[in-house]
């Protein structure tokens, strides 16, 4: 698969879909430009690898993880968090298949 | 981390090493310029991202999977398989932490 093409092809505001199967886990190809609720996968830790613009993972503790291009990062299991793009934003995010998400009303501070 | 420049800070002509890890999971590094044993690992699925150069994987069935930048393929468990750089590339690699690995004599044709 063409993961840049991929991408490229997205015309919609925003979209996750599973790329492919690895074991239990899956590589997911998102595109997005807005910011997502607070939350955390209580079993899964999450890798996310930037393909276009940037995306910020704020932590709440207060912590703003800035993502570029080919900068990867793995947020564990159990950290709440969450995606901020600015602008449009590409990421391939890396986790199990079957990975809860509980959502949280604010960053917890 | 920053796998791009992760990748151009490697002067040897070999390398892997685990990135981070995911779950039971690890994302691996490696860079190399050369042409692997065939393989297979007998529980491990293996996903292929290229980051720089050429990589092709050959099948067992004479199969040629030819990747450049920002392409992917899933190497399922059990498949015979070797990779070859074309010059010098660059790929990540997720697999199972513990995955084994057995290597065979020839691509068995």
């Amino acid at each position: 698969m063409d993961l840049a093409s991929e991408a490229a092809a997205v015309s919609e505001r925003y979209r996750n879909q599973v790329m492919t199967r690895v074991n239990g886990s899956c590589l997911r190809l998102a595109v997005f430009d807005d910011v997502f609720r607070w939350h955390h996968h209580p079993t899964s830790d999450e890798l996310f690898l930037v393909v276009e613009g940037t995306l910020v993972i704020d932590l709440d503790d207060g912590t703003e993880l800035r993502l570029g291009p080919w900068q990867a990062v793995t947020i564990p299991a159990g950290t709440i968090h969450r995606t901020r793009a600015i602008g449009r934003t590409v990421n391939l995010c890396f986790e199990e298949l079957a990975a809860d998400t509980v959502f949280v009303d604010s960053a917890g501070r």
